[in-house]
């Protein structure tokens, strides 16, 4: 069992180089805090995000990461349609089983100063953004119950599923729009389990240049966590280390009016409660 | 460059142990003579899939593996209507652009011996084949043209796309119906590209209980190989190892009057002119 409760990858203003890290001061945002250039203290941890032991010696963030690396993530599983507000603004029958579509870990990138790339592709002013809780799970596992889901979760953190809408409004499948490289922002601080008892009470929100585009709250998730966890597990080994993107409430730029794109230089938040906010800013690739 | 041209990986009688090899008489179908318990001789490869030399020393196989192993490959994308004769039979409009959607690299099984399994959760006699070419990249790429598309191509190999038709109907998104372990079998004999000079010249066969049930041709590919590594690397990173699955053609179980499905014990091959065959026993997990 690992130590951490707050836990950061990040690399450090002593040495330069890539460290786990456990949050001295748990009370403060550190997503905000790094955005804003302030200092912030970590302890170190030894091991991996599974078996890490958070020591007393303290270190300096100079840039945070996300906090699972592409290497420990071989498999993105997010889940489609939720949250009972967002079918609605949708106009889409509430689903009858989960819905999955997939990110490649390619699309994987951490907190600012890491950018959401727009590619050219999706350069068209349709960019989305969706707030999502994201869950990490920490031990492998296949066939799991419903009573034992939690069990199985390594923590939890913030997560942005950024959407090429043009590219997803051409084919039923969802996988290719919502993969694109950096359009899997997570982080940055991987809360476990012990601090967030249900993650079914969170609020969670987007904010867009300032203004809160998305304000909604983990108890209307359609299949709570513990259902997700379950039914995509039956048959379907589950890697420690896989990452899920648990859904976005109402309020997404493709259904707002007038219509909020993300645009080069634009910077959008995701903010959950007991966990604290990712920021980035987006950036059009430039190929 | 490597230097093989027909690669498997297997066990070797002489030490039990795992290894790359090249087939010594490739005008053999390896996997039908390994079904058939008869004896396969190989050169011993020096090295990895991406870069392996063939030595002098010959070695024969006790058991045949998928060509990628599951810590090689860390994402399967996978075609959907992507050949004409299928998208009629599905009387679905011919796509626009190509339909993606993934399998995690727990799905990942190789030819006779191993099983295609059939979890408890799609055991509800509408397991299904599809014979698909498969295509493994050799090479990391991005926002690759075309022209340049085939030179990311390693090797070509079958494989077959079982789905799990009962689950794929309760919703619109495919990746958790197509993604169960073992669904997704390959092999045995990747051949280069050096061998394969036009991937869109070759028949492919399903055959079920020794009746053939699909017989297509990849040049009614929709969006053949070059448009589909072209198009899917778009803003997106190709990793080297990554799998494609390149649709089916015709004569899915599904569609089929009367309907034919996997059944315990059942075999199923998928036969693709100038690769060979790959064949799979079909096991109903028992958990």
């Amino acid at each position: 069992m690992p130590s951490w409760t707050h836990l950061v990858r990040f690399i450090a203003v002593e040495d330069s180089q890539e460290h786990l890290g456990q949050v001295v001061d748990t009370t403060r945002d550190i997503g905000l805090d790094s955005a804003e250039g302030k200092e912030i203290a970590v302890y170190l941890i030894d091991g991996t995000i599974f078996d890490g032991k958070v020591t007393k010696e303290v270190l300096h963030v100079k840039q945070l990461l996300s906090p699972v690396s592409r290497d420990q993530c071989n498999y993105i599983r997010c889940l489609g349609l939720n949250y009972t507000d967002h079918a609605e603004e949708a106009s889409m029958p509430i689903p009858k089983v989960p819905i999955l579509f997939t990110k490649p870990r390619t699309a994987l990138t951490g907190p600012y100063p890491a950018a959401i790339n727009i590619p050219k592709c999706a350069q068209d002013d349709t960019s989305d953004y969706e707030a999502e809780l994201c869950v990490v799970i920490g031990r492998t596992g296949k066939n799991i119950s419903e009573e034992d889901a939690l069990d199985y979760v390594l923590g939890y953190t913030a997560s942005n599923d950024v959407s090429a809408r043009t590219l997803q409004m051409l084919t039923a499948q969802w996988s290719f729009s919502k993969g694109l490289d950096g359009s899997c922002p997570i982080g940055p601080v991987l809360v476990a389990p012990s601090v967030i008892d249900d993650p079914q009470t969170l609020g969670i929100k987007a904010i867009h240049n300032g203004t809160t585009v998305q304000d909604g709250h983990t108890s209307n998730m359609i299949f709570n966590i513990r259902k997700q966890i379950s039914y995509l597990s039956q048959g379907t080994t589950l890697e420690a280390g896989t990452i899920f993107l648990t859904g976005t409430p109402a309020g997404i730029g493709y259904f707002r009016q007038p219509r909020v794109v993300l645009r080069d230089g634009d910077e959008i938040s995701v903010k959950i409660d007991h966990i604290g906010t990712l920021v980035n800013k987006v950036r059009y690739e430039n190929l």
